[in-house]
């Protein structure tokens, strides 16, 4: 990612709207998805944005950088004077991540800014990511690709015999030779997951802990989520949802593959998943409220008589889509009293599951981008349950 | 990680002593690290220690647990009415993470359980969590003999002409179907790396924005941290520092391979590297301060003319070890001014590397115990430079 100096200026406007709307006097930002928008890049430090003009960068490590809004401080007590010295007055009304940081840090800028006054910005920055710019854009489009390619080779990494947790290795392995970069950035500091997951059989029906569309037991407790480690077995479905992060815009993609033949609901339930994801994509255009297509979700699951099993089985999760960008979980969310409204060139995966007893879970993701007259998917792996047996 | 009862109650009379010690009523405990420590498990939830007695647990998910200390609630509000039916009173003085939980969290908790007063109880945990009971030492173990095994089978994975990434996703692979959990977590939110690092050549001296050993440009700015994508060459050194996490409990291993020979220096200053590992175990008795085997360890470079490639060139590490367990950065660090007092059973990665110009990285990392007489290595994968070619 080599992100210019104009896309910088794009985001620093898009951010300085929302502090002028707050009549704050600037915005400090210190953690790393909202360094990487505000910078292109992760710092140990802090971007300050001012209402007006170029972010001022305080930063620590790493060393080498000459660019003239770049000071090295060792401790933020020094950023006052380098506001001074810039003829910029130090922030009074101080818009800060208090939904990202800890306490701990909160005190620290509070004692070294002296503003009179600090807001939470977390949710503010996490509206500007939510519309992507042009270049966003194509960085979400190139992941989409990406994954689409790694998705289509995955019939071609199964063996009879394997374990979920030997398929999901060798899914790993192929994403990251594809260039894959690993990391899966989340919002929300009790969210965590490596790669994502592979859900076959019972499994799928596991309650998890965290707030992904599906759970699993996981290998341990000490990471209970996803695959389990037991063997890939005749009759289950398995449900692959892997790590989309190609370019560190991720994108969002579910298939359902199968060992050997399913049952008929299987099938049925699937191509629900599908009408559901299609008829959202037509609903979808700029103007739509959030809470509508959730709703029209579950009308439809309703429907085919199989509200009890959408999106789980007791444990349900209460959402049939979401934002995705920096993180896997940006704004907006796809879910019950959500009124955000769908903007153009919002990016957005839309993931109807349905857990069918004694099979697994079916059911599809795919990213799409909002415009004007409805969503564009951009994933494009086929949307059939593969037999891998065949 | 199956986690008996007994062992619980001994970490709970733990921080138990650290609530008394600072004259608090409890210790509310809501982040993934310490929840797996106080419980076993990572729930969404609150795991509340009161100064006397057992944990009572307030979880929003997952369902399923009968256990009568564990309580279903959606609003931290009910937990005081619950400490109320229990006969415990809610706690004035409370214990809670300041320095791990995000500003909005803290005012949150502030708000629904009217404490007085609120203390940051993260560096109380850290240090109970730095000495390690018998379970927890098996554990540890555990993940260093499989490490070690992943380790002893790197050369196998080496194929001519591979980049630095392929050599990374094979060693990746290979540690994962050895049950490696992928997982690996750190304290301090500005710290992130997905698998580990495997710096060859001149990339090993690329500085980066974290706070590890040792840098490494990354695939892109997204992850500025380890390998860069360039092809393995004659004459680097290619240094390995993947995660250890097989059990929940992280073991940390560095080992140096070799495209070919290297210069004479790199294996002198690999077997300085030595040196100083095996001067600082026998150091490392309890009761030994940790600023004094980071200073004999400078020393020792110093002695040998390394002092300026010791730990990084011009961006140093300003550490030679540290804490490992449920993170890989645990307390204590063995770093300049660092008071803290080795005890038994705390678990301590050591790690003096030298980067040599023209060659990349060497030195070595072990994951030690300490003990009364000196510290015991736990890791066992031969300590030389392995030439791959061969």
């Amino acid at each position: 990612m080599q992100i210019s100096q104009s896309e910088l200026q794009t985001r620093w406007q898009k951010i300085q709207q929302k502090i002028k709307a707050e009549q704050a006097d600037g915005c400090l930002i210190s953690t790393n998805v909202n360094l990487l928008y505000a910078l292109g890049r992760v710092i140990n430090g802090y971007a300050y944005l001012p209402a007006e003009g170029d972010a001022l960068v305080f930063i620590r490590r790493p060393e080498g950088f000459s660019e003239n809004n770049y000071f090295y401080i060792s401790r933020l007590e020094q950023a006052v004077d380098i506001l001074k010295e810039k003829g910029i007055a130090p922030p009074q009304k101080l818009l800060v991540e208090s939904g990202e940081m800890t306490h701990e840090d909160w005190l620290r800028v509070q004692k070294a800014l002296q503003a009179q006054e600090m807001r939470n910005a977390t949710t503010l920055l996490r509206q500007v990511r939510s519309i992507k710019t042009p270049y966003e854009i194509e960085q979400v489009r190139e992941s989409a690709r990406l994954q689409s390619l790694a998705y289509t080779q995955i019939p071609t990494l199964y063996r009879s015999g394997m374990t979920d947790h030997e398929f999901s290795v060798e899914i790993e392995r192929n994403a990251r030779l594809l260039g894959n970069l690993g990391i899966f950035r989340i919002f929300g500091q009790s969210m965590e997951i490596f790669m994502g997951s592979v859900l076959a059989g019972e499994n799928a029906a596991a309650p998890s802990p965290y707030d992904f569309a599906l759970g699993g037991a996981g290998m341990s407790s000490v990471l209970p989520i996803g695959h389990s480690g037991k063997p890939l077995q005749q009759g289950n479905s398995v449900m692959v949802d892997v790590n989309g992060n190609y370019t560190g815009y991720i994108s969002d993609l579910t298939r359902t593959f199968s060992i050997g033949k399913l049952p008929k609901e299987a099938y049925f339930a699937h191509d629900v998943a599908i009408e559901i994801q299609n008829r959202l994509a037509e609903m979808g255009k700029a103007g739509a409220v959030c809470e509508d297509l959730y709703l029209e979700s579950l009308r439809i699951a309703d429907r085919h008589g199989l509200s009890n099993c959408f999106m789980g089985l007791s444990q349900k999760a209460k959402f049939v889509g979401h934002g995705i960008g920096l993180v896997i979980n940006e704004l907006p969310v796809l879910a019950n009293k959500a009124k955000d409204v769908l903007q153009e060139n919002m990016t957005i995966a839309v993931e109807p599951k349905f857990i069918i007893n004694g099979v697994g879970a079916v059911g599809v993701e795919d990213t799409f981008i909002v415009h004007k007259n409805g969503m564009e998917r951009i994933t494009s792996s086929p949307q059939e349950i593969i037999d891998l047996e065949k």
